[in-house]
């Protein structure tokens, strides 16, 4: 159940007193082999961390041997020194470890525009060395940690292989990717190649589809690193299906964390003329304040629901406004653009999972987004913590 | 200070009990001419009210004799019956008026997906029939309020000719238009086409840039009326400079006095490649969860600013992320994408406005696009309040 299930890996967590809290903010995840292959995925912003930069060139060659992450600070829009401390934190893993720094890809989260205390950074990684360990994935979850409540980490059987993960991320959850910090192992003998598109195709089916506050981050970082220590040969059909699998329950623990929320919801749009078109009407409302607001007022409101739906532009989405159907909790609250069941049918209060399913009537395809209710602790945890 | 400044107008407001708070609730505005000039904006949603549907056909014709309002419910999400709603209540003012249904407007506010108690808006129509007055344009405005603090008016002076305005708004601000109703009234001897032209000009640069919380409404209208009373004949470069006039001022009252918002931001873009990139970069910033979160807090965040302008796709707004400098209320706390001034230079809580200035560094081209904080009285009324 963490990053050290599959054969081949160590990881350590430890603190380097880069938080404020004194709680654990750095950790360190080596792939012992005997292969060394590794994939990444990045947030699509423009504004980029120092570590993003650094780790997108090194994962280039599709060759990892360990990733250093630290929470306590982002090193995000810290200029070329910020570089330069991305940098010289490969270095000094790549030295403890006798690997390249070209091998060693880095993570960072916490708040943007400071740099980090390098030195207690650094003398954390010699501790984090020091401390590696086979059963070392939990400590490694716990110190990637900053608004979570709890760490996330996932393990997939299959057999004669593995995949195990954990992930990071409360809030600034968005697409491309949904914020966060995430690690993935596997002991399967895959190709650069096939890990890559593995990688790539599990995210946007999952990370992709969470969407807590429409808040994109500068260091969203997903990476895949593969041992080959169990002598499986896996092709890329059923590597994805593994990944997709490990990805679904990070994201669904993401969202179950998310800050201040006391709601997750799924929002389903089915009947679009595409995949792409589903999506884009599922984004609508997930990014629906006034919704998310009443949701967390355990109110059926459908009438936010449809005008969030009608935001859509229709060469994005075609469909009749006339024709929408809209069910929460399976109660067709709007039927055909217009009241259906009655509202007060709908209890909100009963479970913190919410299901809002919205039929277009335009075709076969259909998506999910997962987002949250929009909650005064939401507002709090924003204004009060420095992010 | 109101629709009936402007010579050639009636109007009242009166309480026909669509409210169950029994405030006034029901608005008339007449335009007794000589002219009958009319132009009308509306929405963008897809998902439209009855009444916008009704309205957006009768001001076709560029000729308008009265605008009816109703607070206390949208007749949105009403289908049919709704529309038939909205045809029987131009119908009953046309009566009322001596005029022809075809050139009544209706336009109507509050929860989404009810059907309205017609019979008491007929009656309510009949008693502000009865209750028009070349005073009564205040009384309107109170009328048409729903979640708003204060009514809000407008008065332009052109010498011989006026502009008067109300307009109604505090909740589900979004561009295209920013939601809400509007009436506007001039005395101005106007042609229809230049009435059209000069309303979408103002509204494209004033209500097009709010954005309270990223919600369209279904039911946005802005309405003008031009009864050439004053005999002063003007043309569409001048008529539009007034009407920018009255809809900035307006655009500017409905922030002041939305929804639980503690702050008024002005999101003001420069150095951009063209208008429309630096609309669409304010407007990043503006629907931020995260950064309305932090000024709420007074937290001059100028990280959650670069990864919202970040956000932005290069096809859209060109520029060099690392050349951004973001400064707030005047204080250069993001320097070329890096940490500039201490932001502890920056006191949020000392004003109610809050300036953002990005300059991209790209270009000639500005734009500023308003917004407000997120704050737990939004989050509350949002939630309490079925709109």
């Amino acid at each position: 159940m963490s990053v050290t299930a599959p054969r081949g890996f160590r990881a350590a967590g430890v603190t380097a007193g880069l938080k404020p809290s004194g709680r654990p903010d750095l950790a360190l995840v080596v792939n012992d082999g005997p292969e060394h292959v590794a994939a990444g995925v990045f947030t699509s912003n423009r504004v980029v961390a120092a570590p993003v930069l650094w780790s997108r060139a090194a994962v280039g060659d599709g060759v990892a041997h360990a990733v250093v992450l630290n929470s306590g600070g982002a090193n995000a829009c810290t200029g070329p020194e910020g570089f330069a401390d991305a940098h010289r934190t490969a270095e000094h893993v790549a030295a403890a470890l006798a690997v390249s720094a070209g091998d060693v890809l880095v993570c960072s989260t916490g708040l943007i525009g400071e740099r980090l205390d390098l030195p207690a950074l650094l003398a954390g990684v010699d501790a984090a060395a020091a401390a590696l360990a086979p059963d070392g994935g939990p400590a490694a979850a716990t110190a990637i940690m900053t608004t979570d409540t709890v760490p996330k980490e996932v393990l997939v059987e299959r057999g004669a292989w593995r995949v195990g993960g954990m992930a990071k991320g409360a809030g600034m959850l968005a697409p491309g990717l949904a914020t966060m910090l995430c690690v993935l192992t596997t002991d399967a003998v895959v190709t650069a190649e096939d890990a890559d598109a593995a990688l790539r195709a599990a995210t946007a089916v999952t990370f992709d589809r969470v969407d807590s506050d429409g808040c994109m981050s500068t260091n969203d970082t997903v990476v895949l690193l593969a041992s080959g220590a169990s002598g499986a040969r896996v092709g890329a059909a059923e590597l994805t299906e593994a990944l997709t699998e490990a990805c679904a329950a990070l994201a669904r623990a993401l969202v179950a964390d998310a800050e201040g929320a006391s709601h997750d919801i799924a929002v389903t749009v089915r009947g679009a003329t595409s995949e792409a078109a589903a999506v884009a009407v599922a984004r609508a409302v997930t990014r629906s304040n006034l919704f998310k607001a009443a949701v967390f007022g355990n109110d059926p409101n459908w009438g936010r629901v449809l005008s969030a739906v009608g935001t859509v532009p229709v060469d994005v989405a075609p469909f009749d406004a006339d024709a929408v159907d809209v069910a929460i909790n399976g109660v067709l609250v709007c039927r055909a653009g217009g009241v259906g069941e009655d509202r007060a049918l709908v209890d909100l209060a009963v479970a913190r999972e919410v299901r809002v399913d919205v039929d277009l009537h335009a075709g076969d395809a259909a998506a999910t987004v997962w987002t949250n209710d929009l909650t005064h602790d939401y507002v709090h945890e924003n204004s009060a913590y420095s992010t």
